[in-house]
């Protein structure tokens, strides 16, 4: 009984740490350019135990994909902001996504990767399609308060305003290249970050917040 | 002198079947699977004219965003919204930028390769920086009357605005896969593509339109 709990323990223990090798060697040098190898070496286990536990390069690729997913997706998802009336509620919310691809350099990367392989390959199931739900339920709750309490427009719609939510904040990262250019600051400067924090929130507040519409303090003051 | 200028038409004629040829390898396999045989045999030349002219398979695909990068912005630069006030022109110019997407089905791929290219390899010159001046200058003209007919909020940045507006309209295409999870339709689809057209223009006027300020029928009328 004791070994098993620790057979399983250990098991875990080395899943992690080639799921942290194989995510550092992913960002780093993209799919077609990572190497198991590397990964193996970097997680102090042989390539074998690799395939052993991810069949190929692709499955321990779609394996990262699925971990990222389910860490940044849960935390917008668990994010607690009931205690805050719906504008602030959709601000600190934003800031959040921001602030994980700002805390994560290598976050952009991974998502163009995975952008890319989605694209020329079919998951049927992953981590990104199974809490989707949960986020799109999580806004909605936002923008269903702003609307009872007149702050939101009343015909904003949930999925529209979290998806275009999402290129904007994570765009910054996502296309760099061209968003620097046209926005005239380096993408990676503290005022370059600043400013489009500030900005995405303002601009996507201003477009749902209700022309007339007064907010209360709090929500709960209703 | 007829035999120069017919030669230089004849090269001008070359190039231009071996960008295309090239334009086609790189959306479909990108950068890394593309094959400068593929390329040469479809354009109808050898593969040493290809490396005469373009040096490698990577100066070869600079080369094709250059031509790509140019087509689009002169487009958007040269759309005429002269005659529309300035919420028709800024909606007309954003229908555009969708509808080049929408009409090109493999432009989105060029443009993942490309913002991935940026990413790895330093190109200090090139037409997206280049005609990135005049793009701004263009939304810049829009919101300098809209602000001064009181249609949009005088604190309207041009440059924030067009950053903006082309993650949103490119988004559908170049992220595809999440954005059509959030919203939950097809991105493909004819109600997916109507959906996001119509909500694009909606959502970024929404946002930048003045509170209290009305529109006069035409700008010239003031």
């Amino acid at each position: 009984m004791q070994t098993q709990i620790r057979s399983k323990s250990d098991k875990r223990q080395t899943m992690s740490r080639m799921l942290a090798a194989a995510h550092q060697e992913f960002c780093n040098k993209g799919l077609a350019g990572g190497r198991i190898d590397e990964i193996a070496r970097n997680a102090g286990v042989t390539k074998q135990l690799i395939f052993h536990y991810y069949g190929s390069k692709e499955g321990l690729f779609v394996a990262v994909l699925d971990e990222t997913s389910d860490r940044l997706m849960t935390g917008w998802v668990d994010f607690d902001v009931e205690q805050l009336t719906p504008t602030q509620a959709l601000r600190a919310l934003l800031n959040h996504i921001f602030d994980q691809y700002r805390n994560d350099p290598l976050l952009a990367r991974l998502a163009q990767e995975g952008v890319r392989y989605h694209d020329y390959n079919q998951t049927p199931r992953n981590r990104f399609l199974e809490l989707a739900p949960a986020l799109v339920d999580k806004v909605g709750r936002i923008v269903q308060r702003g609307i009872e309490c007149r702050s939101f427009k009343p015909d904003t719609q949930p999925r529209l305003l979290l998806a275009t939510a999402a290129l904007i904040a994570t765009g910054w990262f996502t296309n760099a290249y061209s968003t620097s250019a046209l926005v005239g600051l380096d993408t990676a400067s503290e005022e370059g970050m600043e400013t489009w924090r500030k900005h995405c929130a303002d601009f996507i507040l201003a477009s749902i917040v209700a022309t007339h519409g007064e907010e209360p303090r709090s929500p709960r003051a209703d």
